[in-house]
């Protein structure tokens, strides 16, 4: 299931880069944003033509979970239909040892019932605005790569403050082909998100880890949550109207969503350092992770119950990253990317204008760059201690009233004005953490540290001061306060006086942690991300010189537009039909005895000989999506929905790199088996109503 | 599915030899003979132990269908149970435009309504005795390799003849472990066999070729017979009780059949043969004759359902031998192929027996006689018309007459008398041929030679005269009463006189040909057998030497026991249930629309709302199985019928090299399926009752 928690957050040189690969762009292929829409492709493919209000439907209908996911609005009343997945890590922290709505499911009959998401943000897109020309403007060509990366980071933030004072709206600029572009996007917030129905993990999870990025599949990966706004339920602005019949084969289908992460234009130089280092680097500790948290899971069943979502993202990343991996050992994928990059040097050198000749060495400088971010790389990787919430707190409050005495223009990006509300918002959730869980994760992270890095290291130094990692974890989490949100915010609102007088164990550490911390953020930023973004931009301005914009940007998080159509594929020597049914659930359940993970969840069971089993579940579709996407409605091109984005196959792994035409497949859950689980499985027929009644 | 149809009949250098890659037996791996069970791995891995009635039991209930596949009696009352796809070419042979019971099936709802097979001969074997010492002493090593080869196949036929003059019974010798050791297998044979049951194509051969050799699968593939005698059916000696439960996961499962042909003894060299130019030959000859056959089926409707057998077994071939090309291409199974030869020449050249170091250089001798036999590859396999059913059937007419009046031990195999009943009762089928197919097909196959041998090759010269294949096949089958079976039987009755002096086209066409058959196939003896044999022979003593018979020999189309489990496997990322069921096949029909190839035959999709959706319909187990082993049963350690073999994962094609001991899967249908539908679909309640009182 791709999700953007799964897109790897921790900076790297591929982060803020891109070069091109411009190959003519295949049908169905492409996440287009909405000012940008494939319209002679889908007029040439399809005899489509999006209408304006089309298309301010589509993006209005659309919401964004920040937690990393998509969804949209589905009736008047504000009901957001998502993904389990999505709603997992909020239905993990709504879950006690006593009451597991993982486990169990949950069923709101009626308003009442419905209970608030702890730090649940959604983001509804109002307007888009091009602001290219005012950042170039900010910035001098004849300046250093640095200092053109620091007058532009201000710039930006300049523009956001200035939108957000204006609008009272969220207010971000996205970098778009890797410099070509930049846009200010502005967002509706809302934080007021309740839950109102979520399946059991069995039956929303069916199959589990094995069918994880596999189709045929049998999945109920959905849940419904109400927006609310001043304790009353929102009258969404637009909302997708139900399909009376749902997707059918062939069909033309549209996909909005957010799509997290691709690197679809980076350099040969920047793959191959994937290929070789970087992923299998992420792979190694992403396994050591999965280890951690299973041998915690095993301690007993109130730790496993706890472990859940933790586990099913760490199973989820790495098969996704595996499947990235083997797409990028694939020569043929390699060769028409060195194709294509050599076809760009050659048309760039040869350009009469100076400004795009001058890409000319810029693919060699990313190469260099990337080199000497890899000589980093394992110090940057092992140097964490993510795995434990409560310690990944602490750090930000110390960060937070360190950087928010700044002008703004001078602050990290994640503590300027226009993010402090969601971050505070996050900083001070309810969510419960588990002592013995933060503990025992990070006193892991901490020995990985010690093992990797060695004694000598400067961030295992701070750390552990030459003690044992698990003495060190077993002090620090006795020894803190944190876990009570009341603390935090006194911390926060006592600013930097508060901090550096605090006697929290977790905060002394993260002061001694956190020039650490800086020093290689500065690093990396002066070194590496700064001649990387200059590079880019080169090579942006000779793509777009060279090929115009015809094309879409690498995946940003931010809305975007896939179409393609409904349509099975081969596997082997065999076809995968376009649809399963609830037959395929029952035969799958049944072939395999009902071992876990193809037991059957107690009441799908039940329903076996009411349902109407000829209905469909789940159905492929060529559109191109991935992790971030989660959630995302499928709609048809009257706008209606017909289905619910929740996985790739694993074909469609490899599209972090290039969108594999033949059997990419975007897979998701039919609008009627939606309908026909609410009534014939959890007995929810007002809420089936709902959304017939849109 | 697997048939012994698929195996390639036609001469070529690795028929007659073999080379040993004797690495240590895997757990289920092997086609066993019954002299030899696997006792001590039995023991070992299941615990089990085959009684002496247990085995007979196997044995007499095993029947060998003689045109390609296996079978058991099921019921007291001659009842023969095999493959839908085995019946096949009976059924078409039975069906005329007006009553097709290849598309609509065939129920015979009593005794009465039986009808007869024009030409199916079924085997049971009585009883197997070692003759190795007897066939060994009648040749003298110091012969030449040319002399030997004749000296053993003539006391080959002496051996047969004795025994069916004493006996009465059909009467093999069965070369085995590649000269080895001898074996004379006699049979009990019937020609009297009656179609009682078959479903509808679509039904037992749900997917088509799309879904044939995977799993999971939803196929009915299954038919029933009875066998008769003196107008009476026949009380078998054994027949296999039905199972009340059927295969269950991880029950031991035993598989009885005729496994047509395996060359897992090959030397190295002979593997690279095949890889490099014996496959890739054989499948460009097979696309040709596909492309022919659907040319021909696009005549018309009643043209389309006189292919059907045809289109299904060339498909069938297709694809098999594609699995097994791939198998060779397979780096590591070369490298273990390599390594076992290397093991076994080492072992040899250091024995202190000298008969044992003979092998030394025989390995090297196989290469070169593969050498000569691949420089007239092209020549032997295109030099044919096979194609066409009357002109092979001319062809046998002239051969026979020729041979027959030759001493028994000096004709070839074929024509000696222990097989001339069985030939007789094939040239003399009243199974109908059309002349405007025969006609088609044979220009084909002529247009071929001359296209790729040229038209001075000795058989395009005596077969064209110069002249274009579409007008010499137009006259041939315009000239020919072969069509009708007393024709052919007073030519062969007649002798070498009434064939020398006929005037029908094809007869005289074959005369012409005969000579140039004659002196290939006598170069094929002389220059390349003889010495495969001979130096397979050395190579063969020298791995009992080295490893005894701790091991099984290749397939033979001669019965053997296989044993194993039933087991789900890993594909991809996910996993294969061990199981189908009846939900399964409503799910891939409608999930993929009801589209061919999966269509729901009438009765099968009427039976949707009465079915028991939970029985099981197909399901996998380890067993080592391969063309020829389809119809066979699958017993548990009672002897009792659990399932019906009808094919094997895409895995299972490697078999013909080597076994896949993690994903080879035999495939089958299960016992419980073929109650349920022929209750439950086909009205067949009587039928079921007869298997369950067995």
């Amino acid at each position: 299931m791709p999700a953007a928690a799964q897109t790897r957050k921790a900076k790297s040189a591929r982060a803020a880069t891109g070069a091109p690969g411009a190959a003519p762009i295949l049908v169905d292929e492409g996440m287009w944003t909405l000012d940008n829409l494939p319209v002679a492709l889908l007029k040439k493919h399809y005899g489509f033509t999006p209408t304006a209000a089309w298309v301010e439907l589509l993006q209005k209908a659309s919401v964004r979970f920040n937690d990393g996911g998509s969804g949209a609005f589905v009736s008047s009343d504000g009901l957001v239909l998502t993904n389990h997945h999505v709603a997992l890590g909020q239905l993990q922290k709504m879950s006690t040892a006593e009451k597991d709505y993982v486990k169990e499911g949950f069923f709101a009959g009626a308003a009442a019932a419905e209970i608030a998401c702890p730090d649940l943000e959604i983001n509804v897109l109002q307007s888009l605005e091009n602001v290219t020309a005012r950042v170039r403007k900010a910035t001098d060509p004849k300046l250093s790569d640095k200092d053109q990366n620091e007058r532009r980071k201000a710039e930006i933030s300049r523009i956001t403050k200035e939108s957000t004072e204006k609008t009272g709206l969220r207010s971000d600029v996205v970098e778009l082909y890797q410099g070509g572009e930049y846009w200010l996007y502005r967002y509706k917030k809302f934080t007021d998100v309740r839950l109102v129905m979520a399946p059991e993990l069995q039956a929303a999870f069916y199959g589990g880890d094995p069918d994880n990025f596999t189709y045929p599949r049998y999945a109920l990966d959905f849940a419904f949550f109400r927006v609310y706004e001043n304790g009353r339920s929102v009258r969404p602005e637009r909302f997708l109207r139900w399909s009376k019949d749902g997707a059918a084969e062939g069909q033309l289908t549209f996909v909005t969503g957010h799509p997290g992460h691709t690197d679809r234009l980076m350099t040969l130089a920047q793959l191959e350092y994937e290929r070789d280092l970087g992923l299998p680097l992420y792979l190694e500790i992403a396994r050591r992770r999965r280890k951690d948290y299973y041998d915690y899971a095993a301690l007993g069943t109130e730790q496993a119950r706890r472990s859940k979502d933790r586990i099913f993202g760490i199973e989820n990343a790495i098969k996704a990253v595996t499947g990235e991996h083997e797409g990028l050992l694939d020569g043929a994928l390699m060769k028409a990317k060195a194709d294509a990059e050599t076809a760009l040097r050659r048309a760039a050198a040869a350009s009469k204008d100076p400004a795009v000749r001058a890409a000319k060495d810029a693919w060699t400088r990313i190469a260099d760059a990337q080199k000497k971010f890899s000589a980093r790389r394992l110090q940057i990787a092992y140097r964490r201690f993510d795995g434990t919430k409560v310690a990944a707190l602490a750090a930000q409050i110390v960060r937070y009233v360190a950087e928010t005495v700044k002008p703004n223009e001078k602050r990290w990006e994640e503590y300027r004005d226009s993010n402090l509300e969601s971050l505070r918002f996050r900083l001070f959730s309810p969510a419960p953490m588990y002592p013995d869980m933060e503990e025992f994760l990070l006193a892991r992270s901490l020995r990985d540290a010690l093992d990797i890095l060695g004694p000598n290291d400067a961030f295992v130094k701070a750390a552990l001061g030459g003690r044992r990692p698990e003495a060190v974890a077993r002090e620090l989490i006795a020894g803190t306060k944190l876990f009570d949100p009341e603390e935090r915010r006194k911390l926060v609102e006592g600013g930097e006086k508060a901090v550096a007088a605090s006697k929290d164990a977790l905060i002394v550490w993260q002061r001694r942690l956190d020039p650490v911390y800086r020093a290689q953020r500065k690093w990396y930023e002066d070194e590496i991300e700064s001649a990387l973004s200059a590079e880019g931009k080169k090579i942006a301005k000779a793509r777009f010189a060279v090929y115009g914009k015809s094309t879409y940007p690498d995946a940003t998080f931010t809305l975007r537009l896939s179409y393609g159509k409904v349509a099975g594929y081969e596997s082997g020597t065999t076809q995968v039909a376009a649809f399963t049914t609830f037959y395929g659930l029952y035969d799958r359940a049944l072939g395999h005895g009902q071992k876990p993970p193809y037991d059957l969840a107690p009441r799908v069971a039940a329903a076996r000989g009411t349902l109407d089993l000829s209905a469909k579940l789940n159905f492929v579709t060529t559109n191109d999506i991935i992790g971030g996407n989660s959630g995302s409605p499928v709609v048809d091109a009257k706008g209606e929905y017909v289905g619910l984005i929740f996985d790739g196959n694993i074909p469609s792994l490899v599209g972090r790199y290039a969108y594999d035409h033949t059997r990419n497949r975007a897979v998701a859950v039919h609008s009627a088996a939606i309908v026909e689980a609410l009534r014939g499985i959890y007995g929810m027929d007002a809420l089936a109503a709902e959304l017939l009644a849109g």
